[in-house]
């Protein structure tokens, strides 16, 4: 644990204990910093940290205060009927959602796109082997493509978790229409309608709108921006109130970016095998790590195929293919008969293209391009916010992926936000999508896959102005900590 | 209505009445043919039709009897839980329909497909398509084609659509992974779990599936193989059980053929209409008429926005490709958001290759030569099915599509018939995965996309021999009606 991790315990648990209560006053960075030893960079991050799990909120010309929770970490709701799907402010996420992505191609800088850069690509390559697929096996690809999938990309993946370190069975796996399809199948292999299943909070939208769709109940457990899912709050769930199903999303989660430790993925995996609780793990990022070591999947820790993981090629080969594939354990079978129901076969000529570039050589000189990218987007745009964005505003650090958490000060409204922000071609991914209740409502996600250029510093600065007027206080200033 | 179809609906009048009872032998095709002046050849064509209808059944050299029939025309079943489908026969229906569609790549003659011949579709000008536009818009289609799908594709269909006698709104069109996914998708936007939904019997197995895959209750209508679902029984059930909707396939209809008349459609929909009762059309062989004019659609006759119109370019130019499209009617809102809570984007590939062919002249040509050789080989499959099968079995007279229905003998098991032909070969589509119960275990769906050959020819004479073997009896002869 890092120096700035263990101050965050340190006054995380001493407002467990009540040392501090909820609406006090902590003592300033610089106090802390004297108190304890350490530079006042280190405190602050300890602050941020804190304040990005909740536990605190800054207060303009004040300081940082113990932030009264809405309700306890873990909460249940209802479902929403399928065709009503309101939340807090009246919003109906799924559609909202889509508004969002359908900005992003309208000439808005698309720091709210949930999707990389499209020109990280290997487009040309894809399109070269489709095109010459296209003429060798024309006539194929009718019945060789049915579930479980084509042989060929079945062989190809198989081979890739292996090159990962996760030697998988080729029999296991089961090609999809993208990693949506698979989550939703899978979803629907180990639970029934009315069950109850465990999410992260924040968690990634579609996995709250697939519940939702399928008349299942969410179950929003804390979770940790450096950590991940709260075990002890998902176990006491499970013993609680029961619990079906869990999904989680152990590397680089969207949208706070951090990857489970060895340690922790094991705990868990051992934890819902001793419950009997299958988890379904979205892993859609697992190829987009910073660090020099592929993470490990909950997958690898799986003794009795009850971890059914989600994968695509979605971030790394372009989302246009919609090819994704599970590991569905032990639901193999009801898997690939829903994926039989739900959409036939998936396209021949993606898999094939697909199976084709793997087979080449090239994809990993392509991710280490896009990975080395990415690590740099993700400090340069961190700072920048730190920078631009009033006091009292948090950013996570990503471990992976694309994405960045950012929690304005607590008066900020992200929808309010992100309508100010459209208003000027930027488009933001707002807090609110990623829970039910209102957690989240001061939170933004940025994407930071985009080249950094002159107009997107602009568009972060532009951010942090309508953040600081919402927030109604003047930029950041060291003295405000 | 021609002179068979009066004489049989004068006959199935006599049974209705019970003039002639369930067990009891109709008057000898000679006989009739001298009572009501009409040749041989049109008293065994009404005879064959109140067969395929299952109003009578042939004997072995004793002539036609009034079959026991084993329930009323509508019958309602217990949706089975998604991981046990069994059926009559123990039999896991959607394994078993895997399992034949995957027979049909390992050297089989394709008998049981129920694929168009791939050799008819335009490949080489779809691929040629798809690579030129990989190279022209390389790093479009992500955004662009979020639901309802790629606007230039929408505006493609749409024209077709009127080019085909249906003006329809673009704005309504949603493009779907293929027809499944939009029968899927419309299914779940008009009904909820525990909901009747109507279906035509025989009918389509796949819907069968996903009605029980939603937790749904199937309710099988009578369904003519000529006139298509019996209006009165299903105003019938509506009134007396309550159904959420309708899922009908109102031209040629897969498995028995037919082409519902005009007027039935009008009927049909209006009678819903009056029942505010929506009603899904799958119309995924619209394009594959024999005749000179293009079927109109339930969508033609719908004032209300309560036909859900789910159609396909799979027939047509290629299942690889996966594209398929919806027009909800009123439900176009629900329809859109689950399409994207269920894989998200349409492949971006294919749905620009199928509007840039679409665009450019062709279809129209390659159309007609489809349906002139689907036209000449209907008739040859069902020529030679009446010279090679057993004396009993009756035969569909399709009015488009590529699939012929076939009833065999009362005692011919079509899954014992599957399994023989399996072992030489051949593939069938057994009448077991068509219905719910029993009905139609004695007959055999057959596909006749492919050229007429030698082997083709081999493969249905084997096919009526063994049909003869399980009937036990001699091959038909004239003297035995």
């Amino acid at each position: 644990m890092k120096l700035y991790e263990t101050l965050a315990a340190g006054i995380a648990g001493q407002i467990a204990q009540g040392v501090i209560r909820e609406g006090e006053k902590i003592p300033s960075v610089r106090q802390t910093s004297q108190h304890h030893n350490l530079s006042v960079s280190t405190v602050i991050r300890a602050f941020l940290l804190l304040e990005s799990q909740g536990l605190i909120e800054s207060r303009p010309q004040s300081g940082y205060f113990v932030r009264r929770r809405p309700a306890a970490h873990a909460t249940t709701i209802a479902p929403a009927a399928p065709a009503d799907m309101a939340r807090g402010d009246n919003l109906d996420t799924s559609e909202f959602v889509l508004t969002t992505l359908r900005s992003i191609n309208q000439g808005s800088v698309p720091l709210g796109s949930p999707y990389p850069d499209p020109a990280m690509f290997p487009w040309a390559k894809l399109n070269q082997y489709a095109n010459s697929l296209a003429r060798r096996v024309a006539q194929m690809g009718i019945t060789a493509d049915l579930p479980p999938g084509n042989p060929e990309l079945i062989r190809q993946i198989a081979r890739r978790h292996l090159e990962n370190g996760l030697p998988v069975d080729a029999n296991e796996i089961i090609v999809t229409t993208g990693a949506t399809e698979a989550l939703n199948l899978c979803l629907q292999a180990v639970a029934a309608p009315g069950a109850t299943i465990a999410v992260e909070s924040p968690t990634y939208y579609a996995l709250l709108q697939a519940i939702e769709r399928m008349n299942m109940r969410v179950l929003e457990i804390a979770t940790d921006p450096v950590e991940g899912i709260q075990l002890d709050a998902l176990e006491r769930a499970i013993v609680e109130q029961g619990v079906a199903a869990c999904i989680v999303m152990p590397n680089f989660q969207n949208p706070l970016g951090f990857q489970m430790s060895d340690e922790r993925k094991r705990a868990m995996v051992e934890m819902l095998t001793r419950h009997e609780v299958p988890v379904i793990e979205n892993d859609v990022y697992h190829e987009l790590y910073y660090g020099d070591v592929h993470p490990t999947s909950l997958k690898n820790y799986d003794t009795r195929g009850l971890v059914l993981h989600c994968n695509s090629f979605s971030k790394t080969l372009s989302p246009a293919n919609r090819i994704g594939w599970a590991l569905p354990g032990r639901y193999k079978a009801q898997v690939e008969k829903l994926k039989f129901l739900n959409t036939l076969n998936t396209p021949a000529l993606p898999q094939l293209a697909i199976a084709e570039y793997l087979k080449n050589d090239g994809y990993d000189y392509h991710l280490r391009k896009v990975r080395k990218a990415y690590t740099q987007q993700a400090s340069i745009m961190a700072s920048a916010v730190r920078r631009f964005f009033p006091a009292g505003t948090g950013v996570s650090t990503p471990a992976g992926g694309y994405l960045l958490w950012v929690t304005l000060p607590p008066e900020v409204r992200a929808l309010e936000l992100y309508a100010r922000a459209q208003e000027r071609g930027i488009s933001v991914g707002a807090g609110n999508i990623f829970a039910t209740g209102d957690a989240f409502q001061h939170c933004i996600r940025l994407n930071y896959s985009y080249p950094w250029t002159a107009e997107v510093e602009g568009a972060v600065r532009t951010l942090g102005l309508l953040a600081g007027e919402l927030a109604n206080c003047t930029p950041r200033k060291e003295a405000n900590l």
